[in-house]
């Protein structure tokens, strides 16, 4: 290898930033479980509560309002169920419209039978269809139940941020509840859960925080899911099982490091818009996804032509450039995109996603630029030598 | 204080050992999802891996019968389902048989609606009544689907280690499934998953690992429940959700540990002994429950006579010993035992628990002690006083 690495893939996982170590480290001293009563126990509680208060601060929500899960797919199998509660009473939901380019633990449906998931389509940008979600509401049988919509406010794979505030409103307007994946969006755009429905789900691993924790967190707790997880009644009876205490303090740790860096005016698109300029300049036949839509500022997708994905980034990956052919998950398995399949695009090639960190990084934008040029120079020769040979 | 605290509430959580902070340490500074195929996500996966073995090594099983969770509560309602699958086809099990001294997190059997949870009583010395289980099985209806049976390896209020390897037996004879629960007994006594039955489940902070991670030990994979959490494919299916790096890696280590002192002759009962010769002299009227059972090496639950458990509790607590009233589960609730009621004990005054780390401490021990001299010499004069005034 030439030279140190190159990270570029912040939304598989971002590394943990120092503030979440430290308050790690120092979680990792207490011995007592939050729900003991002795002085032990009563430190580790207070570290959660605390953690809790900035995780509800990211988003603007009440700390009791915010219910802290092993990650965002226990929190979107969690709130994705027929089984709601109202209070004390009983409350059934009939049906999940999910969007097309949700994270696959959305668009499972969860806990609801695969006949009662309906897919809302997106358009060529990735942007979810508006005026079909209002038509399937607009036809749903309440009297079976209420409907859920589950959509994201930015993609995993292309950036694209979503219209929550109108999805919120029509989901309002039918008597839905709304379920945001705000996982990607949280930290690189501000989000006030005042105005956007009922639930968010957030994932620490991807604003610098520990992987393995994440919450969710609830514009009110009267109407709330049967709890997925049943045990000693932490969590206020909505997710048992002790508390990961050292990666709840770092998640919140993290969550407050990112809610200052919002209110000190966010994240420029600087470095994403700068190594976009430089993939059309080396390949001109390069294809953007999702670029006519508002987009995260961390986020490119794009295929080269008569170039596979899968080969470009072991490619990169050779020359020190971790980035992704489509999403990370699900152990090293490579499939096609459904995300792109769902805004329309004949993909044969698959698409590599960079994704950088919060900071505008000219270093590592550069470098990422020269060894697309070796590789883009490199499919040219073949396809001349292949040409020649014809 | 006059003194340094002590810690005697290992069965609510033990301190981190010191080799699992470090590989919780070590795997902080990975940035990668493990399920990413570049350099970054393979290190991650290596990580995983490898801690799977260490884990799998403490119960003789194989490495790729170990799903890691997010504790053993997460591992317990995953279990406790009528719905399994043997390979590809769908099994139904119809009725969940546990023991009335479980933990919660069994006992309330979990994805079993109530009617179809059968609770299995247990004698004055807190074993399971095995000829009522026999019976039980003897007129299940199979025709509605398999029996599953839970139950613990050991009580995390008494310690009392129940003869599992009888029970594996009845319920193999019955054409069954068992469950262990064997968070309590873990790395206290010998575990062998090949004698125990169909699954075990392990919580990482009750053996010196971190709090968050626990694990399904599976005696084979070809008959799985249906994953509780649906995600990206990772565990085999089998579990969803961005793996929790650090604290998988603090588990293999604690879980290494665990097994090199079982290895080494495991884990002698002098402290526990040697407290419970002290209780029965200082308070001749105390009454420690399982006494006559084969229990842990590291617990003692008992009562005081006219001696509320709580009131003895913050006695201790402002003493500088940290033990509980009960068991720590759920929030700083503090309510009457079902497991002494389960036994048959008229508590009125309830039970203090005190839970040690595996090296006998003499100094623990005899702080323990002098507090609960203290503490009863208080309650003597408080009834010669009474006494007087009557």
């Amino acid at each position: 290898m030439s030279a140190s690495r190159i990270y570029l893939d912040y939304n598989a996982s971002a590394p943990l930033i120092d503030a979440a170590r430290e308050a790690i480290v120092a979680a990792l001293a207490l011995a007592g479980n939050p729900s003991s009563v002795h002085q032990e126990g009563r430190a580790a509680r207070a570290l959660v509560e605390a953690a809790r208060r900035n995780v509800a601060a990211l988003v603007n929500a009440r700390p009791d309002h915010v219910f802290f899960t092993s990650g965002a797919t226990e929190a979107a199998s969690t709130l994705l169920t027929p089984h709601y509660t109202m209070g004390r009473a009983a409350m059934r939901l009939s049906r999940a419209y999910v969007g097309a380019t949700e994270h696959p633990c959305i668009l499972s449906g969860g806990q609801f039978p695969a006949e009662q998931v309906c897919i809302v389509p997106v358009d060529a940008d990735g942007l979810l269809d508006i005026v079909a979600l209002r038509t399937a509401l607009s036809v749903h049988d309440k009297s079976e139940g209420l409907p859920l919509v589950a959509v994201q406010a930015a993609n995993n794979e292309t950036g694209v941020i979503q219209p929550i505030a109108d999805v919120a409103a029509i989901v309002k307007d039918a008597g839905g509840l709304l379920l945001v994946d705000a996982v990607q969006a949280a930290g690189r755009i501000p989000l006030d859960i005042t105005n956007y429905g009922d639930y968010l789900i957030l994932s620490s691993h991807k604003i610098g925080g520990p992987k393995g924790v994440g919450a969710i967190i609830a514009h009110s707790d009267l109407v709330m899911p049967r709890a997925l997880i049943r045990g000693g009644g932490q969590e206020k009876g909505h997710r048992g099982g002790t508390e990961a205490l050292p990666l709840i303090a770092g998640f919140g740790a993290a969550a407050r490091v990112a809610k200052e860096r919002l209110d000190a005016g966010g994240w420029p698109a600087d470095a994403r818009d700068m190594m976009e300029a430089g993939i059309r300049r080396i390949a001109p036949d390069a294809i953007i996804y999702g670029a006519e839509a508002p987009r995260l500022p961390n986020t490119t997708f794009f295929s080269l032509a008569d170039m596979k994905a899968e080969t470009a980034q072991i490619a990169f990956d050779l020359a020190g450039v971790a980035l992704s052919a489509g999403s990370a998950c699900s152990s090293g398995k490579v499939s096609s995109s459904h995300v792109l399949a769902a805004m329309g695009h004949e993909e044969n090639v698959g698409a590599l996603r960079v994704s950088t960190a919060s900071e505008a990084d000219a270093g590592a934008v550069n470098r990422f630029l020269d060894v697309l040029r070796t590789i883009v120079e490199r499919r040219d020769r073949t396809k001349v030598k292949a040409a020649d040979a014809a």
